[in-house]
C-alpha cells in the first residue's frame, strides 16, 4: 500500500506525537544539564585569580623556595654586606636587586669576580628612583613566595627559615617581622602608629593591623594585584615616596577579608643603617615620614571607599627555639 | 486511506527512526545529567560532616561562646575552687561537670545555696568512672566550642579569652596550652614525650605533634567523631584509663591532614594538685603513665593502620600582653 500524501495513520500520528514528546524531553534534559553545569564549581576561583599564577618553572624548587627582592638606594656598602648574608639563606631561589641608583653602574663586575655564588643574583636597573619599583613583576621571579627586605635590615637565617615555613601555612597573608597599626579616632580620621598608640575598643593587650613589607614574605600574586590598582594609588606612592607597604596591606586585607599580616616575632633582627659609609640614613628618618603614613591611610580609605585593614593580636614564635624549653611553664 | 497492517510508509519509518533516535538522545542526556550530578560537590562535605552540626540554640551566644567541660574524680574541693574561677570567664556559655565520683552525691544543693551564678552549671552523674566520660555528647552542650579542663588546672581568664579567639581562627584544630610529641625510632616503634625528646630529622628548635585536651578548646563535632570510632579505640582508653587525648589528636590529625593542635603559650597556668585535701594526686603520677601513652600510640597506629600525627613548631602568644611591648625588638 502506498501513501503519497499525509496519511492519518496511527503509526504516523504516533510518530509525530513521539517526535514532539521527545523534543520536549530533549529540551528539558538540555535545560537540566545546563543548570547542573552552572552549579558546578568554577575551577578558577574568582576570589583568588592572582594567587594561582603558575610559576614559570614548575620545578620543586620554585614551589618550595622563595625569591629575595631587595631594593637599594645609596647604600651599596650595606647591600653588599647583606647580600653575603642573604645569599646563603636556606630555600632561597634567587635574589633580585632593585637598583634605584639611577645612572650609577651596578656592581655586577665586582659581584661576578667574587663568585661563585650560591644563588643567582640579578641587578634590575631602574630608570626612575621610585619606592614602588620593588613591586614590579620581574620576569626573573619564578617562585610563589617573595621575601621583601629593606637594604639596611639584617635578619637571621633561623628567623627567615621559620617565617618561610609560617608563610607556607598562611600564603595569602603577609608574614613578617615588623607590625604596625592604624587607629581610628572619634573624628573618623585614621592615624598610623606602632605600639604606643592604643587601639580603641579592644580588651587587654595590643593589636596590629599591618605587617610592613620591608621584612616580610608575600605571595607574588599580590604584585600582579598591585599593578592593577587605580592610578591614584600608584600616584600616592610616587607623591610620598612612601606608603607602598600600607597599600600592600590594604590589598591583602581587601582580598582576603582577614587581617593582612601575620606577625612572626624575630629572634635576631638588626638595622644596619648606622654602619653605612654613605651617610644616607633612610626615608623613615624624614620628619614627615609618620605623618605621611597617616595621610596615606586616609587617602587610601578615600580611594577605596572603605577601611579594609583588620586587627590581629596573634604573635608567632618558634617552638623550642632558640631556647629549647621556651614553651615551658610553671606547671 | 486505511492501513490495517504495518505500512511501510515514509512517515511510519520516520516515526520509528525518530523514536529510536530520540530514545538514544534521551538516554545519552540522562547519562550526561547523571555524570554532572556526580561531579557536583556534596553539600554535605564528607570530609567534615561532624563539624557542621548545628548548635541546638541558634542564638549568637551559642556561636560566640564556649562550654566548659570539666571531669572530676576525688577532688571536689579543687573542683569547687576552680568553678568559682571558671564560672566568670568571658564568653563562657555553660559548665558541664562530668561527675566521675560514682555513688557520691553531687554538690548541687550547696552549689544552688551559693547562687546566683553567672552561668548554668550542670552536674552529669556517671555510672562508671571512665576517663572517656567527658567525651560524651551531652545534650546540654549547645556551643560549637568546648573548653576541656582537668579538675586540677587553673588558667587565667586572659589566657582563655585569647585562646578562644585563636580557636575561632583554627576551629578544626585543638587549640590549647599543653604540647606534647611523639617520636619515631629506627625500629619503627613510636614513643611519647615532651620537649626532652629530640624530634629526629628536623632542623633547629623543637616540634610538637599533640595538644593535650585537658586544657584546650576543641570543636564539639569531634566528640561525635569520637563516639563513632571502632570499639577497640574506646576499649583502649578504658583499659588504660588514659590516652583519651592521644585518641583525640589522632582523630583531628586524620580528619584535617594538618597538625592536630595549635599551641598557645599560657601566661598564667597553675596545677592545683598539691592543694587538694583528698590526697588524690592524679593519674599522671602513676609509674606507668608515660609508658602507657607510648603503648597507646603504637596500639592506635595499629588500629588505624597509620600514624596521622603531624609536627608543628608554631607557638602563639598574645601581642602586647601581658607586657604591652612584648613584641619589641632591638631594631
Amino acid at each position: 500500500m502506498k501513501c503519497h500524501h499525509i496519511c492519518k495513520l496511527p503509526g504516523r500520528v504516533m510518530g509525530i506525537r513521539l517526535l514532539r514528546f521527545s523534543s520536549v524531553v530533549i529540551f528539558l534534559l538540555l535545560l537540566m544539564a545546563g543548570a547542573l553545569m552552572a552549579l558546578l564549581p568554577n575551577t578558577k576561583d574568582d576570589k583568588m585569580p592572582n594567587l594561582r599564577r603558575e610559576p614559570k618553572s614548575q620545578s620543586q624548587s620554585a614551589l618550595d623556595s622563595f625569591t629575595l627582592v631587595m631594593q637599594t638606594y645609596n647604600r651599596t656598602d650595606l647591600l653588599l654586606k647583606l647580600l653575603n648574608h642573604y645569599q646563603a639563606i636556606p630555600h632561597l631561589h634567587k635574589v633580585v636587586v632593585v637598583w634605584n641608583n639611577v645612572g650609577e653602574k651596578i656592581p655586577e663586575e665586582m659581584w661576578n669576580s667574587l663568585g661563585p655564588h650560591p644563588v643567582p643574583v640579578v641587578f634590575k636597573v631602574q630608570t626612575v628612583n621610585r619606592m614602588r619599583n620593588r613591586l614590579q613583576i620581574f620576569p626573573e621571579l619564578e617562585t610563589q613566595a617573595v621575601l621583601m627586605m629593606d637594604d639596611d635590615t639584617l635578619i637571621s637565617a633561623y628567623d627567615l627559615a621559620f617565617a618561610f615555613s609560617v608563610w607556607k601555612q598562611f600564603p595569602d597573608q603577609i608574614v613578617g617581622f615588623v607590625p604596625r597599626k592604624h587607629v581610628s579616632t572619634s573624628s573618623g580620621i585614621y592615624s598610623y602608629g606602632s605600639f604606643e598608640l592604643q587601639t580603641p575598643g579592644f580588651g587587654n593587650g595590643d593589636q596590629y593591623s599591618m605587617v610592613l613589607i620591608g621584612a616580610a614574605f608575600i605571595h607574588s600574586g599580590y604584585l600582579e594585584l598591585f599593578q592593577k590598582q587605580p592610578d591614584a594609588v600608584h600616584a600616592l606612592i610616587d607623591e610620598t615616596q612612601n606608603c607602598d607597604d600600607i597599600v600592600m596591606n590594604f590589598l591583602v586585607a581587601k582580598h582576603t577579608g582577614k587581617p593582612s599580616g601575620v606577625f612572626v616575632k624575630p629572634v635576631d633582627i638588626r638595622n644596619l643603617e648606622k654602619e653605612t659609609n654613605s651617610g644616607y640614613s633612610g626615608m623613615w628618618h624624614r620628619a614627615e615620614h609618620l605623618l605621611q603614613r597617616s595621610y596615606c591611610l586616609n587617602k587610601l580609605v578615600n580611594i577605596y571607599n572603605s577601611m579594609p585593614l583588620k586587627y590581629s593580636n596573634i604573635m608567632i614564635s618558634q617552638f623550642g627555639f632558640p631556647n629549647y624549653a621556651n614553651h615551658k611553664n610553671k606547671m
